[in-house]
């Protein structure tokens, strides 16, 4: 089996590049290192393991074309990550690394007549909504710019398998987190650890931290999408990737003051709901369809950020570490 | 009310705004005369009643800010409107014009302040379905590039509805025809006088004939759209706008030939169940949402097929008449 994994030097690509290459997949990574780190793969890159290409989907068709030569499969994970949208900022980049981006990567599986595909969406696509849990049949109503790319990139997807006769599967991820820091963009762990190695006193939590989610553990979350990619029977395979709960930010904040082995640190709320702009601050992800064909989550929603908090904490991270998105 | 119209030379843009401006509004339209054309509007522009910019949504920031400045409410219909996709074409188009075309319509709202929207999206971001009439919280699952296209306008839109406190509605619309005729792209209606004025012997069908679809008259739809302006109470609105019944491909062959006062035509039919690739060939909006709301077409899928094609037929057009689609 020859594999690509776009996006493959990121916290979940390089999981999944190990597990790939682990197995005995021919893989090659393509991965433009803004979000990605070369550390996470430079093992099996120079123990000759797998190729290593760097490039970005958008700006590099010949390079995009060159990795996708001869490939049986594709797992497209690059993308921009950081969901948060900061007021002022450009509204082109999620449009652009995502939306454009995963346009990139259809055509040139059309080219090269490539006809598998994975590709990591997101639960971010459903927006707030009174449902509780949120199954696949939800119709999506992003709040963020990276929700609305990742929703017409899942469009896109649902086009190009049609008319090009592909089999993809998308798989709508939980907030992931784990050990691999990340280059750019900051999520609730890594931020709670940065902020309190530099003021152990005190932690100011970013809205009123009531707001509750799904997480996943990233080795998990590659264990459900293998498992997706081998089982699910689907032509255009839709499922979501979680555990069924949700841990709220104040829990986290305990765990992580915890884990740094600190005592009376007080917590500082804002009075939003929302962290920022775009946030959803509640939910959780109903992966029952996902249950039926095989697969459930083994460690609930807080021990997924525990043991990731751990993880983190063991590593002696100093910054950017805690928890990705594809 | 000062309004804006892109795609306003088009056959559901210019009934908009001969509405528009009958009602006295204060209309600019933007339209790169592609497929729209100048003569459905040029007497409002020459009797000084509306103002006219023939500029691209796409390529002209500018003169899209300067078609914005000062508005209140936009109504933004320019786009491909061709869903066909022909094999070996670029499946850049769609894309291009509507995607990315609705970013750059939202980003220039989003630097005017202006803050309402109507957007005319489209049954075929539903794709084929099981579920017969389709309600809006059907998940989109388009098969063609037009309907994911569209699928992701709506996504972009509900994110800066969000972030920039917009006021939006999407009018997710059947087959919509009528007497204005366009300058690209063929149609059913059109497809047919064309194909029988020049061989008025026998008629090939795209397809088995077998596709039945939801039709709505253009003045109907135009009817529609203002009642949701007007009256949905939602800050994001999304409406199916369609008869709720079906016209088949093969009846409409019938109801050309009648009209056209042919007798013992023969119809040559296809093999396919879809009349082109990414084609829906069977649907039936269900439009109770909007009927609840207050608004209910008055004529029938094939009375819409009947009236568009006499008024077709009765203005002698010879070429690229009879449908229109946003």
């Amino acid at each position: 089996m020859k594999t690509l994994v776009t996006g493959g030097a990121g916290c979940i690509g390089a999981e999944l590049v190990h597990r790939l290459a682990a197995r005995g997949d021919r893989v090659t990574v393509l991965d433009n290192l803004t979000s990605g780190r070369y550390e996470h793969i430079a093992g099996l890159i120079e123990a000759g393991a797998i190729e290593f290409i760097e490039a970005d989907v958008l700006g590099s068709p010949g390079e995009l074309d060159r990795a996708m030569s001869g490939v049986d499969l594709v797992w497209h994970l690059a993308a921009n990550g950081d969901v948060k949208y900061q007021p002022g900022a450009p509204t082109s980049r999620d449009l652009e690394q995502n939306l454009l981006g995963t346009y990139q990567v259809l055509e040139s599986m059309r080219r090269n007549g490539v006809r598998r595909l994975v590709f990591a969406s997101t639960s971010a696509i459903y927006g707030p909504v009174d449902r509780s849990p949120i199954p696949e049949d939800q119709p999506p109503a992003p709040v963020s710019l990276y929700g609305a790319s990742k929703a017409g990139c899942e469009a896109l997807i649902s086009a190009f398998r049609n008319l090009f006769d592909m089999r993809c599967a998308v798989v709508r991820l939980a907030n992931i987190v784990g050990p691999r820091s990340r280059k750019s963009g900051q999520t609730v762990i890594s931020d709670f650890v940065r902020k309190l190695r530099e003021n152990p006193a005190e932690l100011q939590i970013l809205g009123n931290g009531l707001q509750a989610k799904s997480y996943l553990h990233c080795a998990e979350c590659v264990d459900a999408m293998l498992f997706v990619e081998e089982s699910a029977p689907e032509a255009m395979a839709v499922y979501n990737v979680g555990a069924d709960d949700s841990v709220s930010v104040r829990r986290i904040a305990e765990l992580v003051t915890e884990a740094l082995g600190l005592t009376g640190v007080r917590f500082l709320y804002g009075e939003s709901e929302t962290g920022w702009p775009g946030d959803v601050p509640r939910f959780i992800l109903d992966a029952r369809k996902l249950n039926r064909l095989g697969w459930r989550a083994k460690l609930t929603s807080e021990e997924a950020v525990r043991r990731a908090i751990h993880e983190i904490v063991a590593m002696q991270e100093n910054s950017g570490a805690g928890a990705c998105r594809p």
